[in-house]
């Protein structure tokens, strides 16, 4: 039990909450210009609704700990991300629309390069064209004989991504990655966990050998790497744990997943942040509580280290923004699901600023939208989780604790 | 174990501690005025003493969660909200000075009006004066006849408000509340929530059809809802845990009965805000170690939704003020048990104001006493729980951890 669970005893029905996600938000401040992509866009719309918002920063998984995109969401939908964990497996199995059933075990694949020693040269194929990607999938496929009671499903992502998903009874993820993470070394070896999973791991060793023998006359895709084990256990939605029917506006598989994951509905996908704009509008009208707006770019051009970049999203965003307004969202929140400093190129552990638009959100001292003015904001320095909760408050949909 | 428990590991003798708890302290700002009652009220000696103090903002409970009156009290004593839980019958009964044993099952009581469908019309009987209440009271006691190996006691209140005690062997408190908190509908049924509270649901069952039946011919208080039922399972101490004697001055049953509640000596009651800085006066030089001084118009003008009453009662704490420093507590504390925003008329989840008066009190750069002040003080935004640390630390009662 935690504090989450107190929430799920107090809900009841309430006002709709808004969530624009802007991925991997959060940023440092660049050496030359001292601002962070936050300071540096010109967000006036932004910058006016945090002075009329609880602001705050959101730490979302610990102190220190750099969050995945899964970790990073759950935490923003009120899932403590050490409670709730999700391998990209089964994430990327939900991206794809792949009907994943309980006691699947998924893993995420990458179609890589292997030199004649068998040493990867390259983690991601020279990211191969979709195109190419699908046609090996089916070759792996029809070539794959597997020795159990049970089916296999090898499925194109997008490049160099594809997904594994075994299927039969007594399945373990208490495998290795295969992948090492590094080039000029072999694929790491599939020797199990643990005695649990020793059937799991002669099975994926079994398919390894054969499709690699497949793809051996195929060039540059002539190896793969899995990593992200995970059998599937369906998670309470947030409709069974907080009373919200959600719905999905997201172009990105991923994040796709992990609202259908969560018992969302998924709108098709909207085209770029106007489409998304577009969508929304369309859409708030709907029969929902709950609604998750994603915004993929902030984060792409992070972790390409392009500061400027990050910066037109923001302000990309912030030129849309006065049509959400113009909805009159109940609870409105605008964050990240983690950093992503341009000057890191890569997610990182330091806090999002978040901002909750409400008629009851207690003003702060905070003048801007950035990671320095939200200090000041009324929300403070926080849980990635606290969020959820804070959101039905606002929303009143929290029963009172206690008399 | 939580964190109060290693405060109870560390307990030393020390200084002295005072609480001055202003009911429903915290608020937000009305939209016309842009203050809060904090804002609005004209407090020097609050102000002055904020500059010379620790102040911060208490989260009670949790995120988004809105505290009833016993939660905010008790996380202010250190009693973890979530752990310790009481229901409203166990805190109505120690109010009324009822001599509550262990294993006794206590509910909270109104008198409602029910039509001739035997659909509630009015939750509170229109509020009936005490004197029918007690006349009530002593008609059902002598009406009623239980057949069960234990005591029925059914005492008045105030106004609508009355309380029921069944004392005996194997009492179960897992039953619902017969008051469905609507009008146009009967009372719930009294079903049992579990198999182990089948004998104590059918004997309320039946307290409830003999009740009935002697307030047939009343008007307007004809019916009774019960709510918040629960067995007294008696809690450790303020002494036991932490090594504070405490006393009590508090006018208001419910703060007298949970400081009852946790082992505190309960002075007379004060008559009102004057009164209360009077028994400070003559009672704070007594040998105790903890005051609790709880003044409750605060809360009852944010009820009201009266922004400018809850000002003026501040206004004559902050008048009085000048009395409690001249008895010089080694460290006082001055803060809420939740918000109750005039606003919102009614308890909300917004962190409450708080200041904590000491030697070795740390200031930061709250220049006032009020909501946005606070945000810039030396103790941040925390839980409510962690209040009785610092107050323990900064009397010199906590031995060193470690070596």
């Amino acid at each position: 039990m935690d504090i989450t669970d107190v929430w799920t005893e107090l809900a009841i029905p309430g006002r709709r909450i808004v969530y624009l996600i802007m991925d991997g938000l959060g940023g440092l401040a660049d050496a030359d210009s001292g601002r962070t992509a936050l300071d540096a866009a010109d967000t006036p719309n932004l910058d006016e609704l945090a002075r009329d918002s609880s602001c705050g920063l959101l730490e979302m998984v610990g102190p220190g700990i750099t969050p995945g995109s899964g970790p990073g969401h759950l935490a923003l939908f009120g899932y403590d991300p050490l409670r709730w964990r999700i391998g990209r497996g089964v994430l990327s199995a939900l991206g794809i629309d792949f009907p994943l059933e309980p006691g699947d075990l998924a893993a995420r694949v990458n179609f890589a390069t292997l030199d004649d020693a068998g040493n990867i040269t390259d983690r991601r194929a020279g990211r191969i064209p979709t195109d190419l990607n699908r046609r090996l999938c089916d070759k792996i496929a029809s070539a794959v004989q597997l020795d159990f009671d049970g089916t296999l499903f090898f499925e194109p992502e997008s490049e160099h991504r594809a997904l594994l998903v075994l299927r039969g009874e007594g399945l373990s993820d208490d495998l290795p990655d295969t992948d090492p993470q590094a080039t000029g070394r072999p694929p790491v070896d599939m020797t199990p966990n643990s005695d649990a999973a020793e059937k799991s791991a002669a099975l994926v060793a079994d398919f390894l050998e054969q499709a690699h023998a497949a793809l051996a006359d195929e060039s540059p895709a002539n190896g793969l790497l899995l990593r992200g084990f995970q059998r599937h256990e369906p998670l309470p939605g947030l409709e069974e744990r907080f009373g919200l029917r959600g719905l999905c506006l997201a172009e990105y598989p991923m994040y796709r997943g992990l609202a259908r994951l969560l018992g969302m509905e998924v709108a098709p996908k909207p085209d770029g942040i106007d489409g998304l704009f577009d969508a929304a509008e369309q859409r708030l009208g709907d029969d929902f509580d709950f609604f998750f707006l994603h915004v993929k770019g902030t984060d792409s051009a992070g972790e390409d280290g392009d500061l400027a970049r990050k910066a037109d999203v923001i302000e990309a965003v912030d030129h849309q923004l006065p049509r959400l307004l113009a909805l009159r969202p109940d609870v409105l929140v605008i964050t990240g699901d983690h950093s992503t400093p341009a000057t890191m190129a890569s997610h990182s552990w330091h806090p999002v600023p978040v901002l909750l638009h409400a008629r009851h959100a207690r003003r702060g001292s905070a003048e801007r939208f950035d990671e320095t003015a939200c200090l000041a904001g009324a929300l403070g320095l926080r849980r990635g989780v606290d969020l959820m909760g804070l959101a039905l408050g606002h929303a009143g949909r929290l029963n009172k604790f206690g008399a």
